[in-house]
């Protein structure tokens, strides 16, 4: 009898841990395997981007290894375990303010995560993935796609894959 | 003698900090008597934009009172100590992309800090502040700057006085 209020406690708990988890659709994995990094909206600013030929603006997040990679300037090369993330929305005039372009619609998010060993195969040493509109659906048919990402991002071979300059933040609290 | 080294450790920790502080230059409250949010660059993103009109870019952070509001569309009202900051920079090509401008010089940094009470007097419930430059210096001769801000924002009056909309993000971690 005196362990009956823990067994319902754990019971209880492990309920809403279900319920919980049921709120949120799964994501899935990239073809290359990999997961999609749930956190980004959270990840801190590395630059911001107005892309005129195709109408997008553009934030440059980056995970923790990445922020301090890119305020110390030591983005040449990129270290392992960063993540770059760019979050992509079709452009439109800012409600408010008429020569403003800003975000409307969310268009995709993807991303470039530095794993100098594990996707040496590739040439690049990033792995590449890419996640489409609201429903967050990876990009590709099977692994091969990276080669689409890389065909692009040839023109910056020379600068680690990467097109972004980190923006300049005079102050920064490390 | 078995409390020297401790005693040893302690005076080279203190000393440690305070080669640490003197590298860093004191930033100024702003004329209204706000403080300079040196955190700042670590706020998490609300939106960005790019003004063409004076050919800038910017990026718009909240901190964690402000950045939950706006991700829960709760910003009609703002909630009393949401703190917005919009990161200013001239507009350059991207280096690596002509048809993408791209941050070049840091501007200024300009803040709104809700405080409904605080800031009743101004009429907005909003107190403002400007830090300008690589040196970051307060923004404004005296406290009357404010008026400045307000005159601009008036257009936006009945949304709470504020240009930008949160950028919509598909997934948010919370």
């Amino acid at each position: 009898m005196q362990k009956l209020p823990v067994v319902l406690l754990v019971s209880s708990l492990a309920f809403t841990a279900t319920s919980l988890a049921g709120d949120v659709t799964p994501i899935a994995p990239a073809p290359n395997g990999i997961e999609f990094p749930a956190d980004y909206p959270n990840w801190r600013v590395i630059s911001v981007s107005h892309r005129t030929d195709n109408k997008t603006m553009r934030a440059v997040l980056g995970n923790a290894i990445a922020i301090e990679a890119a305020r110390a300037g030591n983005t040449h090369p990129w270290p392992d375990g960063a993540v770059l993330g760019k979050v992509v929305w079709k452009q439109t005039t800012e409600t408010h303010w008429s020569a403003a372009i800003a975000p409307d619609k969310f268009v995709h998010a993807e991303f470039m995560f530095r794993d100098s060993r594990k996707w040496a195969d590739n040439g690049t040493g990033w792995g590449w993935a890419r996640w489409v509109g609201n429903a967050q659906k990876p990009y590709g048919k099977d692994a091969g796609f990276e080669q689409e990402c890389i065909t692009c991002h040839t023109p910056v071979r020379d600068n680690d894959w990467v097109f972004t300059t980190p923006a300049l933040f005079p102050t920064v609290s490390r």
